[in-house]
């Protein structure tokens, strides 16, 4: 037995994937196709097919998908009744995990007889379980769970908005959710993977998954970072701010990636979407204070935004409430979840890694009464 | 960066601890204890203070978590509620990952200053969840949640059947929990560390572990080892029902181990309980075929019983139905995650391994009009 040891498994290999390829030259692309490309040309269902099916929709693959996310957009009414009797003070990702998780005790996956099926319902059913729970806390109505739109970031922002979003909302979460929807072995992605290596059932999986990216060194950076543009009215401001967070030896959040040492690529596009987003919603100043810290980390730092900084920005800026941010990124990612859960299936092995104790040394054991 | 590979990072070390160890002559100890002897001598609880604090408690510290344990027994109304709703006929691990995820999103870490407390409430939780959700629909008995009994071992046998157990059985019981309580980097340990690893928070980590549990290929394993128990009546069908599984390729349940490849060193201990339970029981020609097909297994394969293979008959001889052996072991293993979440936190680093890619080769996107 070869001992190897990386801390945090950074560069080991822990797996084979044909889902997604981080580039020697820091591209990403999913099934081959570039990530940024179908961002921009491709709508969020399009990417969802591609990742789990591994090609692109015909039209007539697209039609039939979306008419079946329709159909499975309407939550069943013992999770209507969960989500009113969670409370509204809790995170969207506890939420989220739970709902998730009954699902799975309810609906489990052996009465199913094809796990795309379970894939699917869960896309299908992110949005309408995080608004229902969102808009019954917080503006105590019970939101009718399908938009009658084709597009999930359409969707979203109408159900979240109680109106018709911009079209300029609409591409650039549209853009968002496709960049956020896959990215190889993420912490999230692997833990699902660990999970489904068991042989356990898929919502069990995704549940990991949710449970995983929630934390502030992977999904829940987002919300820090929307916290730290607020916090500063100028680019003068921001740039003395960050200064002195530096100084203090503290982390600035939306800054780095554990993969990409040179540049996150999926972050130009989304600073193309901020800008056009600020010049819409007349958020020129906000813009303003992101790029100069930008500036200021690249300067000071060498760090670059990684893929949650401009989204931040966008997802202000497209009237999203910050508590959501993280659960907009789980709903993108479900799709690369699903992806990697059926392709861990499909030639498992048992992901069960060892330990290098260093612990007590042997000991004898000592009777209660004898201790002191 | 040098790429390492081992499918399911068989071998890989994928951190340090000091926890358990499981050493070169395939012996097992938690802290530096011989787990078997712990078994023997010392109650579940004990073990747990040990997993968690690093030494084991004096007889003032077993007080006093006793005492805690015994104050978070009771269940709050929403979980009762919760557990009343779920219905009976869903896979107990299914409701406990559920009941686990629900209380974090109720009372979330944040609101606890201490996680230590939270492992605690978890322990203490565990046994009344699976018992009140099982009562309730199984015997439509709203249980009282408290036995007043100082061993969980002795409580869980007590709620479960409503009268004081058989001394023999609680002494089982007790050493399966101490031999089920912590098992290195195991699945679900490592899966808990993946989440933990994001600075998620402890339910979230727990929940994963649950989930990861679960499947067949790990704790699922010993509901599957009492159907091949009760599947033969006398060694003879054993021998020849076994001996016809393996010409068909099929695995055996409760056989052989990914870490231990000459033997399981908690298999021994149950194998005695297994004896002093069928004697007490009446049980001696379901002994017999467990140790036909102990026989066949190392004759024909090479392979020893787990782990799994005699708790599954002691498990049953317990009267514990089989639908809750995982969830038994997973009220063991809690003690083992918490402990895990806890030193992943002491030195951090997310865990993000890399995949190697095998997929499509770059390509150019197509437009969904003239797609085919």
């Amino acid at each position: 037995m070869t001992e190897t040891f990386s801390p945090g498994l950074a560069g080991v290999t822990a797996g084979l994937t044909s889902i997604s390829e981080v580039d020697g030259d820091g591209g990403l692309r999913y099934r081959g196709y570039d990530a940024n490309e179908l961002a921009q040309r491709a709508t969020f269902e399009e990417v969802a097919w591609l990742l789990i099916r591994g090609e692109l929709p015909s039209p007539e693959d697209l039609r039939g998908f979306v008419r079946r996310l329709h159909a499975r957009q309407r939550l069943p009414s013992y999770l209507r009744q969960t989500l009113e009797r969670l409370p509204g003070s809790a995170h969207p990702m506890d939420v989220f995990r739970t709902a998730c998780s009954e699902i799975g005790c309810r609906e489990p996956e052996n009465q199913v007889a094809d796990p795309v099926d379970v894939a699917e319902t869960l896309i299908a059913r992110t949005c309408p379980i995080l608004l229902y729970w969102d808009r019954f806390h917080c503006a105590r109505v019970r939101i009718q769970c399908r938009a009658g739109d084709d597009m999930l970031a359409s969707q979203f922002l109408y159900l979240l908005h109680g109106h018709a979003p911009d079209v300029v909302d609409v591409q650039a979460l549209n853009a968002a959710l496709v960049l956020y929807a896959e990215h190889e072995f993420n912490a999230s992605t692997f833990s699902a993977r660990v999970t489904a290596s068991t042989r356990s059932d898929f919502y069990s999986a995704v549940t990991s998954a949710i449970g995983t990216l929630r934390g502030p060194l992977h999904g829940g950076a987002n919300e820090e970072t929307l916290d730290l543009l607020m916090a500063y009215s100028t680019p003068q401001d921001a740039e003395s701010g960050i200064l002195q967070t530096l100084d203090r030896g503290d982390r600035v959040p939306g800054f780095g990636h554990p993969v990409y040492r040179h540049g996150d690529p999926r972050s130009r596009l989304l600073k193309q979407h901020a800008h056009t987003l600020a010049a819409n919603h007349d958020a020129d100043a906000l813009l303003a204070v992101a790029e100069r810290i930008e500036h200021v980390m690249a300067n000071e730092q060498g760090l670059f935004p990684n893929l949650g900084f401009y989204s931040a920005l966008a997802f202000h800026l497209c009237g999203i409430p910050r508590r959501l941010f993280t659960a907009v990124f789980a709903m993108a990612r479900i799709a690369g979840w699903s992806a990697h859960i059926l392709e861990q299936r499909e030639a498992n092995v048992l992901i069960r890694p060892v330990a290098r104790y260093r612990g007590a040394e042997p000991r004898a054991f000592v009777a209660l009464s004898e201790r002191g």
